[in-house]
């Protein structure tokens, strides 16, 4: 029975883990002990913002998957709310069990509950796989998605 | 000589005219007197968000352009902030005088001065002529854009 919560500090060490246990992740992320400070740091950014919620997916007391989810005001279709999802990952001893499946369909209810029009995401072309699991679950690749190193 | 601003509340109805007058914008606005007060609550949580800036650009006293920039804190790229970009129109009267150049050039600027590492855009499929421009800007098409209407 996988069970969501609001991470803690306490739980950026195995989420960094998991980040860094991935093909395109370990090139970019430092899964290190301690942790470097900038993931402290940007959790204290996250945690103090009531528009960022990054949240764990659970089995028992074990985390099994990570996801962050952006709540953002437009001025765009009349003034709505969108919900970004970024950052998801499962537990690689336990893909395969729908974890997936179940952040995101949890994401898309605390989007509906937080008023949102619009749930959206970006996946790298490389991710064919991410790509129709997002697409199974009901989304739909409208948009290029552009981005540049600064 | 285009200088840019965050934008005032005063702003809203010519910044809703060109969020209107776009063909794909004008099937999902309202640009009516008095605007619809769902405009006026998106700008207030925009307005009351350090990590929300909508942007005017002007020519003189008249407003040309709008972009909105958020910053977001991520815990990937070890913890590092992002720059989207969202809502980017320029007045039809002043289209080919490069203003959306100047926008973009703005917003890359605003994002390092925040210590963004990414600067990151979506643009529906249909804008050919836009992905394009962004193209040219140096935006590399790397991500696909996924979006669920909720």
């Amino acid at each position: 029975m996988v069970s969501f919560r609001i991470a803690t500090a306490e739980d950026l060490p195995i989420i960094v883990q998991m980040l860094a246990d991935d093909e395109i992740g370990r090139t970019r992320e430092r899964d290190e002990t301690p942790l470097p400070e900038s993931y402290l740091r940007a959790f204290a950014s996250i945690e103090a913002d009531p528009n960022n919620e990054l949240i764990v997916a659970c089995l028992g007391e074990k985390i099994v998957g990570v996801q962050q989810i952006t709540f953002t005001p437009y001025i765009t279709y009349q003034g709505g709310w969108r919900a970004t999802i970024e950052g998801v990952r499962t537990a690689a001893s336990d893909r395969g069990e729908g974890i997936g499946t179940k952040l995101i369909q949890w994401a898309i209810k605390r989007a509906k509950e937080r008023g949102c029009h619009i749930i959206q995401l970006t996946t790298d072309k490389k991710r064919e796989d991410a790509l129709r699991f997002y697409e199974r679950l009901g989304f739909k690749v409208t948009h290029e998605g552009l981005k540049m190193n600064l």
